[in-house]
C-alpha cells in the first residue's frame, strides 16, 4: 500500500472575478499548477485521472467533462465531487484513496466557484433551505447561534471572537492570493453592521471567486515531480445531524471531534504536533469553535487561547496563516484545496511572508453544513514534510 | 491489495412518485437492502462510509449529510458525486476505490432522483445548456443527430433503432421495478409522436423518480454478509469531448470505447465472455452505438447485431434485461447504481423473470453528457460471480 504525497499546487487570485468564466478559473488554477512543479509535468501523460469540487453555483459544471474541457485532459476518469462546503476537501480525500488504491499513479484536484455570478446571495441567505430558511436560520443566524450559546456557556467575549477577524485579515494583507486584503481593529469588527447577533459584517467570509488545484502520487512518483513532497499522513472525514440532543452540537461541531480523531489515530500525530493550520473560519466565531474541536485547547477555552496569541502568525501555533476564509475568502469548491494547498506551501518552505518557521506537521480542517438544514460534514487532513 | 465484493442491494421501485420526498427515496433504497443482505447486517456498525450519487435535481441535497439523514447513518463519512447520467455508476466506482484502498472495509452506494419535481424538464429540455440549447441541441436532438449519422454512415434502418425500445419494453414488463411496463412493437415506436428526428417518444426514456441502493465491501469480510458476493472484476471511466474532429464521436461515444478497454484490461475479460449486460439506453439509439462501442460487434453493425436476436433476452448476450433506461426509467443518480443492482441479482441467480441463465460475467455501462454542452463520461465495470 502506497501513501498518497501533495506534489504541487496551483491558485488564481480569489476574489471578484465577474470578467473569469468558470472555464477561466479551472483553467488558470490549472495551468498555475503545471508551470510550478518542480521538476516539470507532462499533463497528458502523467495525469490520471481527475477530481473536481464544485458546488456549480453558476450552474455550469455539472460533470466531470466540465473540467476535462477547461484543462484539455481528455480520456482519462474525472469525476466531481459535492459536499456542501467540504466541497474542495472531499475531492482532495477520494483522490488520496484512489492513489492508496493503486488504480491511479497521478491525480489532479481542482476546486472552482463562481459565487458572484450566483442569484442566490448563497453565504448570506440560503444553505438551510428545507426547514429553517423560512424560519429566519440563515447561515449568520446559524452560526450566530452558536456564538450567544458559547459566550452564555464559556464566558466568551465578544472581544474574543473578533480578535478572530483581526487576525486573519492581518495575515490576508501579507498573502497574496487573499480577496481582501485589509487590516481591521476589534472595534472595527464591533462596529461594522450587525448581519446576525452577535456577528458583524467582518465577523463575516466574503462572497469569492476563486479556484485552486493540487497534484497528488503515490511513494514511487513523488520524487519524479518536485525533491519535496508533502505527505498526507492521516485523514478523516465525518458527517452529523444537528437534531440530536447533543450540548456539543449547540457550542461545536461534534464532526470535527470525529474527523479530527480520525485523522489523528490515522497519521499518528496529535493537536500537538501540528505546527500550522488552515481551518474552516466561514465565521469568527467558527475558528474559535474548531480549536476546541481540534483539540488545540479544551472545550470553553477558545477565547483565552486567542487572546495568549497562540494562533497568531508569530504565536506558538499558527492558524490561517493564509488569512482564512475570513480574508482570503471562500469560493466553496476551491477552498478546501487552497486550504490543502497553503499547508503544502508552508511544509515546503515556500510560504513567503506568512511562513511559519519549521513547519513539519500541518493540518487542514474544513467544515460543510448541508443545504438540507440538520446535517454538517466535517474534512481534517494532517500533512507532514 | 484486496478486490471490492458487491454483497447486497436494494431498490424503490421506479416511477411517478411525486407523493415520495427525496428523503423517502433515500430510506426506502437503504432500507430495502438492509432487509435483503443475506446474513443480515448492523448498518451503524458495520457501515464505514457512503458514497452518494445524484444531480440533486429537486435541490433537496447538496451534499453528503443529506443520505445520512436519510439512513440514520452518522459518524461516517458521506460524500456526493455529480457526473451527469453516469453520477451513479461514479459513485460506485469511488466506493470500490476507497474499498480497494484499506482505508474502509464496508461501503453503502446509494443513488437517488426526483426527476419529476424538476420544473426544467431535464431530459427533454437541458442538458447542454451553455451553447447549444439556445440553437435547439436538445439531448433528444444531440442523440437524433447520432441516429441520423449513423443510418447514413452504415445503412442502420429505422426499425433496427425501434427494435431496441421493444425489446426493452418487453424485458420491462417482466422485470418488477420498471416504470412503465408494456410492450411496443416495432409499428408503434414509428407511429409515436416525434421528438427529434428520427427519435420518437417510444425511443426515449421516460422522466423517472427512484433510487437504488448497493453494499460493497473487501476479500475479508464479503462472506460475512453472503455466500454469493459478486466481484468486481474491473472498471473503467473516460471523459472526452464532442469538439475535436473525431469522425466515431459522431456515430459512438469515444469514452465508452476508452471506458471499455480499460474495465476489460483491469478484469481480464473481454466482450466475448460477457454473459448479461446493462447498458446505457437513455433513447434507443444509444443502445445500438453502444453494441459497438463495446465490442460486441464491430462499428457499423449494431443493426444486424439486433436483427439476429443476439441482444434479447433469449439470445445469445442479453442487454438489459431489466428494461433499460426506456422502460425501466432514468432516475439520473439512480441508474448506474440500478444497473449493477440488476447485474448483481442476475449473477446469482436471483433475476426473477428476466433471468439469463447460468450468467457468470456481466458487463454494466453508463454514459452521461456534460450539461456544458461538449464533453461525455462513460464508466464501465465488469463483474463475475
Amino acid at each position: 500500500m502506497t501513501d498518497a504525497h501533495v506534489v504541487g499546487s496551483g491558485i488564481v487570485d480569489f476574489g471578484e472575478k465577474y470578467e473569469w468564466s468558470f472555464d477561466d478559473l479551472l483553467e488558470g488554477a490549472y495551468l498555475d499548477l503545471v508551470e510550478s512543479v518542480d521538476h516539470g509535468i507532462n499533463p497528458t501523460a502523467d495525469i490520471d485521472a481527475i477530481w473536481y469540487g464544485t458546488l456549480d453555483i453558476a450552474n455550469e459544471g455539472s460533470s466531470g467533462a466540465a473540467v476535462a474541457h477547461a484543462t484539455g485532459l481528455f480520456e482519462k476518469p474525472a469525476t466531481q465531487i459535492v459536499n456542501a462546503c467540504a466541497t474542495g476537501s472531499d475531492a482532495f480525500r477520494n483522490a488520496v484513496q484512489a492513489v492508496k488504491a493503486g488504480d491511479i499513479e497521478v491525480a489532479l484536484v481542482i476546486g472552482a466557484e463562481k459565487m458572484l455570478d450566483s442569484t442566490e446571495g448563497l453565504i448570506g441567505g440560503a444553505a438551510l433551505e428545507r426547514l429553517w430558511r423560512g424560519r429566519g436560520v440563515t447561515m449568520p443566524a446559524f452560526f450566530g447561534m452558536r456564538a450567544t450559546r458559547h459566550m452564555e456557556q464559556y464566558d466568551t467575549t465578544r472581544e474574543q471572537i473578533a480578535e478572530v477577524s483581526v487576525k486573519n485579515h492581518e495575515n490576508g494583507t501579507k498573502y497574496p492570493h487573499a480577496h481582501q486584503q485589509f487590516e481591521c481593529s476589534v472595534d472595527d469588527v464591533m462596529e461594522s453592521a450587525t448581519v446576525s447577533y452577535p456577528l458583524n459584517l467582518y465577523d463575516c467570509c466574503p462572497v469569492t471567486d476563486g479556484a485552486c488545484a493540487v497534484l497528488v502520487t503515490n511513494d514511487e512518483r513523488s520524487r519524479e515531480f518536485t525533491d519535496a513532497p508533502v505527505r498526507v499522513a492521516g485523514y478523516g472525514f465525518s458527517t452529523d445531524s444537528f437534531m440530536r440532543g447533543d450540548d456539543l452540537a449547540l457550542t461545536n461541531f461534534p464532526a470535527s471531534r470525529q474527523a479530527s480523531s480520525m485523522a489523528y489515530e490515522r497519521s499518528g500525530y496529535g493537536p500537538d504536533d501540528v505546527d500550522v493550520a488552515e481551518v474552516h473560519d466561514c465565521f469568527s466565531i467558527t475558528e474559535l469553535i474548531t480549536y476546541e474541536d481540534l483539540g488545540f485547547c479544551e472545550q470553553g477555552e477558545a477565547g483565552a487561547f486567542i487572546d495568549e496569541g497562540i494562533p497568531h502568525l508569530d504565536g506558538e501555533k499558527p492558524v490561517n496563516p493564509s488569512g482564512g476564509l475570513l480574508s482570503k475568502g471562500h469560493p466553496i469548491g476551491a477552498t478546501g484545496v487552497a486550504q490543502i494547498a497553503e499547508i503544502f506551501e508552508q511544509l515546503r518552505g515556500d510560504a513567503g511572508d506568512v511562513q511559519v518557521p519549521d513547519a513539519e506537521v500541518g493540518l487542514q480542517h474544513n467544515i460543510g453544513i448541508g443545504r438540507n438544514a440538520t446535517g454538517a460534514v466535517s474534512c481534517v487532513n494532517v500533512l507532514e514534510r
